[in-house]
């Protein structure tokens, strides 16, 4: 098989180093082009030393795109940044994998809503589709662009999905507690992303304003039908790597009856009620991803390491009869499943490559 | 001024070696005795080497209490042994802060349907007092045996307080996402506390079914009248110290009013009612703690270093206009707050002292 | 090609976990059996949990070697119980790579100073070969039973190797100042590997008496000749994985010429005569390591995350003018080059497969 | 008795909100003034939150210091800043202790040797005192200029101070393996102190040419006499506080008398010998410490939460008769008794004070 040539535009930052990790290694594919506008000149092993010895190609400004026969590009590259690439590559015969926020919302105008800038590339909606092949392959296969998703929407959406999709639950009050390793924040040093001010510590940010809410009622509201504005709260982790989300919701009357809640006031049947509402859900759950390759249902309350520098998602869900709550809780890793490794993905999907080719890692743990 | 006598029963563990830190530099009360059953023959500084040159008392067993002159014993013991201790220090003079939950709670009912085990002695829910000296001052002062609070229920507790006890809150749907530290779980070496399953890792834990949930939902309903089963999800960070509490509460019509809360539909206006509603709740949560010395209502979200090795619970309150939700942060030192400082505070209300004597230490940050 | 057939003998612990990652994507060879005594009869993903749908074989106990058709063994047990399989499994066709300790010493003798043990099978001494492909690829090529290094010797002799193979320091005063992950310490729960005994700490551990010393010093000698006894004082890092090691020793007349060697006592020429030291050394160290694909000579001192995940051995190699020693400074990860990964690269040595067959895996970081 | 009026200049970094920590609660000063350049007109709190309630002095700039009335001013400046300060301040009443490197070299020249700047005021250096009262408290209690010992040197003289005063070493071959927490580098964000460079990561750094060499080998001289060049090595540790020293030194023949050293030739005399040695070690630093509240020889090799946010240094020392090494090794917290601690204690004895008056703080640990 012929390989397909794939380009990665803005390789300074952790998604670059993240996604030359996964396609240095991917059978499918070869990298024809690593850019860097900053670093052009050097090698992307003096950027990212730990690549010294395996990938040590020379970095080019983007420029570097018109000489280059690519059939992919992904674009790690900040929000309000990409448009612009988006924009300039229009034409280009190349598919386009973009890490930014930049066309994952609806439409331009929410865009502007909740991103501090007016977008330089409305036509670009038209044609762009969300990234999470989990929802959405047929669409993916054939976009000619597509927007990778955020890091804390793949973890929420994954574990919504199957509730809003089924319509069991209410459409208000659902709460989102996110919990986000610190590579989250980016490459680029601040006082947030401190070692003294994370080590040891944490707390929540982004209280009531953090633009992938609205990625996540987006897409949630696309997969299931409209639903009363979601609660999100991201907190900061002393981890590197990954992405905790615990759910709230509380079922419908036709969710109670699937699930057989009790009316939460005998204690002794409320054990019983809650175990069967696990078991319930978890069907439902099991049903709604199979055959999806990256989500794992699993027993237990699952933890990052579960999950650390793969593709997987793990959910838990589960029923508590005596409050009359779904919760929710999964984990992926942020830079994989949240980014590079759910790019690939798409890329596999756009490629007609097998879906797990070159990214079916094992976790690595401890 | 004559020293207050105190004892520390148990004192091989965190909570037991933070108190003895705490006392050792207390100007009111002199350590009169520190007892371990194992460790018994040993000096404290075996068991806890920091405190070589410092404190090198010699352990006893708690027989020992027979023949010492004592004002006061802190009961540093495991659930479901302190109520043995309680039983048999019934007759004598000294007064008891016991930081177990044997105690805690409304009866010996509900302690039996929550933990495993039948209670020693019922008699002793008659005159345990509950030790939140930011609500109970006054049967604190007097109380025989106080029953310190649990670390979570410290932090959720002082975060609701201000809301139920102001009746602006639906009694339904309340969400308490809480995370904490790993010195919560004890200092007996397991596979939960072990540093490679904590360290880069997230997880949530006890899902539905912790202890501390009815011990929230029984202080609560004490303060501001019966309330819907509130739900409660502990996390464990990798941390050593720290409670940060994510609290999620819909206000009631009354709330709806005193906040100004809007429709949530007009984007515009969304913002300004949050705004609004947060300078509300700042100023009902400033007011209900007003001369409460420990606890510092923030502009902005709580971090754990901002509390950690103190006696402060820091808060923040906002209001989601869009969502209609109000959040509440807090964050605490899960073994000072949460368990040795907060015991001192009783303690300091016991004898009369001023309530900050000895623990106003300043947070060690970073 | 047909695939060879592999077993791993004790799978509980991080090593085992560990090789069961690396083989279970190795394109040479089927995991044909995994056991493990105190598991045996769940599925290997009951016990390590982040392999659910990945590696759910179940484990049986080590009798099932008899009925399995293996072509090699790895023994992922405990140090003075490996030695008792080695000698049940010494008429058997399959070739052993032993993680323990007990065949990596000289002889029988030397392992009972040091290890507090007599030692069951003596014989085993006679064909057994150290494991480090980088020094004895031959011997590995042919052995039946090979003795695979302790996590700190890989480092520690990796590091020195060069140097006393060109006879160019002083065969006294050398000093290795070594630093590991928690990990080394293996998954059973202790004292010594609790979250909040290693978070935000550092110790020195086993000073003057660790058993690795005997280890370091028997290779450098039998690659280098007679010398001083080595000084190795280990120490405790929170962090999960790898060991950074400092060693210094000083040139002796041969060495002080190689490098270019000054008096040490003009300023001005103390800087230049150090670069063009650490230039000749350099060069040692890139001619002694040329061909060895795991190796990588660096120009900066390395951090365990360059290596974190993967076989490589990061060194740097460096020379004081001014105080004339010589620096080296090793970075591995303990559970991969340290353990298992080395013992799949002695295992690809041993099948005749390209050595980096199934270990190429490029650094997780951050 | 009247309170010492005290200021600090430069607040915002973490030494400045140390000493106010300490300084806020010594029952002799008072903080009459804080100062800094950037920040003037915020409060102290609005910097470091943590004091939210408790330190909310309005901050200044340094131009204040000629209105105010002070006994004594703390200047807690970056390195080559500093300088300009003590030339500006040079006929005022009170008295400075200095944080930088400005003041702590023998000389100017030497200064400008190691660090790259020109020295504006080299007369300061006639009246600088070192600031290290465990061997100077006589010169520092009239001393009018202190220069606070950097935190390196702090941990690697007091370590070595014993061995060299008594002259049972050999000048030659002094090696100082040093490990230090991230507060080390500052509070300025950098890619060095980010989160994911530091967290589950170590190197070493400045090797051969830190700055903290030239101080350490002078303080030493200073201490007994000319030594060969002592090879310092700095790494960076994954934790907030604390800097854990390892010192290797060897015997001269005198010592080797002392210490009773065998010929490390035979195995059972080895151990016999080694132990006899560490007891006279033990000896020699007891006695040579006698009478120093802060620091601790302790039988373990001591860890760095043993003396966490306290002002202790706590000393190990071992003779391994089998390599002929004395191994020491101490801890200390680099932001207390390697800065902020240390300059209170320095306070302590310029003012006649109690030595440990207001830094007798238990470590904090876990």
């Amino acid at each position: 098989m012929k390989k397909k040539k794939v380009g990665v535009i803005g390789a300074t930052g952790y998604t670059g180093s993240e996604i030359v990790r996964i396609l240095s290694q991917h059978p499918g594919v070869e990298i024809a082009l690593i850019t860097s506008e900053s670093r052009a000149g050097e090698k992307f092993s003096d950027v990212h030393p730990f690549f010294q010895g395996i990938v040590d190609d020379i970095l080019y400004t983007a420029d570097k795109v018109d000489d280059t026969d690519l059939d992919l590009v992904f674009l790690a590259l900040p929000h309000g940044v990409s448009m612009d690439y988006v924009r300039r590559f229009a034409g280009r015969d190349f598919r386009i994998v973009d890490f930014s926020g930049d066309f994952r919302l609806a439409s331009p105008e929410i865009y502007e809503q909740w991103y501090p800038k007016n977008h330089s590339y409305p036509e670009g909606f038209r044609d762009a589709v969300y990234g999470l092949p989990e929802l959405y392959t047929d669409s993916i296969r054939d976009a000619k662009l597509v927007a990778n998703p955020g890091c804390f929407p793949t973890g929420a959406i994954l574990s919504l999905a199957p509730l809003v999709h089924a319509g069991v639950i209410k459409k208000e009050g659902i709460i989102i507690d996110s919990k986000t390793g610190v590579t989250g924040a980016g490459i680029k040093a601040s006082a947030t992303n401190m070692f003294s001010n994370v080590n040891d510590n944490f707390k929540a940010y982004g209280v009531k304003k953090h633009r992938h809410t609205i990625e996540i009622q987006g897409i949630l509201e696309n997969v299931g039908g409209a639903l009363g504005p979601v609660q999100f709260t991201p907190h900061l982790l002393p981890v590197d790597r990954g992405i905790l989300t615990t759910v709230y919701a509380r079922p419908d009357s036709g969710g109670r009856k699937l699930i057989g809640a009790g009316s939460g006031e005998d204690p002794a049947k409320t054990v019983e009620a809650s175990s069967n509402g696990k078991a319930k859900l978890v069907e439902l759950y099991r049903d709604f991803y199979r055959g999806k390759p990256f989500v794992r249902i699993c027993d237990n309350p699952p933890t990052l390491k579960d999950v650390r520098a793969s593709n997987y998602c793990n959910i838990y869900v589960d029923y508590d009869d005596r409050t009359g709550n779904i919760i929710v809780i999964s984990a992926i890793d942020n830079l994989v499943k949240g980014a590079a490794g759910l790019a690939v993905q798409n890329m596999n999907v756009m490629f007609g490559f097998d879906e797990t080719m070159g990214i079916s890692h094992i976790p690595v743990n401890p």
